[in-house]
């Protein structure tokens, strides 16, 4: 029996979740559901993706995750399983799944068309309990992803903002605020040991935003740093309070990283 | 073992539902429990019985459905546990059950009065830990029902909002804001095939709000729809955004569906 | 198999807590993992430690409680795991496991320091995911504690903010603010039964609060009540509303119980 994990917009003010997973107990009594999370902002695809990419790797082999942030739920959008060589994804075919797949190796990509696998009938408004949840719970079963629907060449990917480095320096941007609001950039960690061997900091424009350290309290409570973060990602945080607050820091917030200089004006 | 789930306003800030769990975790060490939501809001016993209405029938057969919201605790309220048909109920007799208890065929009522099935000493303040818990982890291993308590003819029902059809068009009201914003009515969504067969639309009083159609996106991003939504009632939403915020709409809000007509103005 | 209780200030919305519970599952899959809650207030060890001391004793023996609120993430603070008669205990050295470890009997303190039960590569802003959740995962299989790292004889405790009972009254603060708004105080309600023999009222300074009560509804709606709650301790409450949002309560208010005088004013 494999694991299940949900990664949704849907919050948990409701009984969405709950349902989902009632759906699930009924067709796979002994599968162990987990929440990755459930409060994406509504209809964040890219937050969605963001999320389960960043989560879904610290799970066990076989796990079935189930992506939906899914603003078109009930057009003719597709939904998708997906197998790779590790997991299986279930979501809808608008790019939520797309970030965590690029990690993967992809064996087959299937519509999900065969609806002897849905709960009947299909909501026009909630496909995470109708057909998601459903499918994800026969997946965990044993059910050969085959029988699900047809193969698909390819999927919906959202773009991923590559980091650029011009050599004496890193430009990335800020791609995630999470709960603490520590900015996590879209510049890998391994990248930074191809600056220059000298100690590294953080601008934002020509301002000097922080230096780079190894964890959060290696400034003082109330200074900046930009350390790299448990998701494989440089973030920028403040020791004891949200770095996004405090230097207005939104997703698209460009950022660079350079070897620190003298001209340089410091914001925090 | 039968599955519990928990619809309470406890949060989940504190200690509270997972202290909940430990009880039963005592009791019934293989149970599972599924939280159904803990965010009703503080002591709105219409918007818990609500939740646990739309949520409840999509667990297996069997399952233990504990719903307490209970500004009454410590008071002479009486307790319940109700057995139906399909499931168990636990909670407060105060209503809470009630709407989920009204598309249940009932076999007994009970009080539950027998001190031997709670957690002692049982605090003033926190039945759902001392009472509810316990009881619905003993149900959960197969306690006969009849040993919780004497039997009871009634319990307390909460007045639901029935809608009216006269003839040409449906008057409904707002039951129930969920966490898109989007404004859940009393107006079953099977009442709408007993309208003239026209392309229908929602009115504040002699404001037309917007047209009833299958999905969100069957309208532009930003612009209002009402669709038969997935608790099966028929929910004013926006596309991307929150209708309750952008037209104010709160429970109780009166809302009539009818045939289109060329006279009415346009909100949204 | 043991129960594995999570404590922290990593929130729902992001994918925090569900990979702690993905890295869990990976070592041992029976495991069962009930939140406690992830809503401290970051980094607030005292209130992750009354949420911890309060909740915990309702779980059976042999559960493993992980408390991790830790600002100090990364830096040379040791990491501990604690076995008591009761439970084991695992989180970061800063008092944040104290105030439980107070009311259990320890029976031997370990520092975190054998990697073999890490998660590798430790990273220096995450040990929740990359050491306290592999290393409860390992005890609830069964792990003898000394494995895991050598002795210690003491651990930091947090400083708990004892009342005092000068005869006539009872002199405490409050610790925790709940999701109701009811403002728990240190007063342990068994202490009110060494006042005299009189209805007994809570004064903030020379201003009347309230009466103590056995329930909240024990006053009208929207008066006042303190009542000795469900964590042990007596509480300031009002019916149907939040007492530290209308009397501005916040952790560190001093408050006095004793018997009622007619020259108090009443303050609501």
């Amino acid at each position: 029996m494999r694991l299940i994990t949900l990664t949704t917009d849907f919050g948990t003010a409701d009984w969405f979740v709950g349902t989902m997973k009632g759906v699930i107990a009924g067709i796979a009594p002994q599968a162990r559901v987990i929440d990755l999370t459930h409060e994406v902002p509504a209809g964040d695809t890219r937050a969605g993706a963001f999320a389960l990419a960043a989560g879904c790797r610290f799970f066990p082999k076989g796990a079935v995750h189930v992506g939906v942030v899914d603003p078109g739920v009930g057009s003719a959008r597709p939904a998708l399983a997906v197998q790779t060589a590790d997991y299986w994804f279930v979501g809808p075919d608008n790019g939520v799944l797309s970030w965590a797949l690029a990690k993967e190796r992809i064996k087959t990509v299937r519509a999900l068309e065969n609806e002897d696998y849905f709960l009947q009938p299909v909501s026009g408004t909630f496909q995470g309990r109708d057909i998601f949840a459903p499918v994800a719970a026969h997946l965990s079963r044993g059910l050969a992803i085959r029988k699900l629907g047809p193969a698909r060449k390819d999927f919906v990917r959202l773009a991923w903002p590559e980091p650029r480095w011009p050599g004496d320096r890193i430009e990335g941007e800020v791609v995630y605020i999470d709960h603490f609001g520590n900015a996590i950039t879209n510049i890998d960690s391994a990248l930074l040991g191809s600056l220059p061997a000298a100690p590294l900091e953080v601008f934002l424009g020509r301002k000097r935003l922080c230096a780079v350290a190894a964890y959060y309290r290696a400034v003082r409570p109330g200074r900046s740093v930009a350390v790299p973060g448990s998701s494989g990602y440089l973030e920028i945080a403040i020791n004891g309070a949200s770095a996004a607050d405090r230097h207005g820091l939104r997703v698209g917030q460009r950022v660079t990283v350079r070897a620190g200089r003298v001209t340089g004006q410091t914001a925090g």
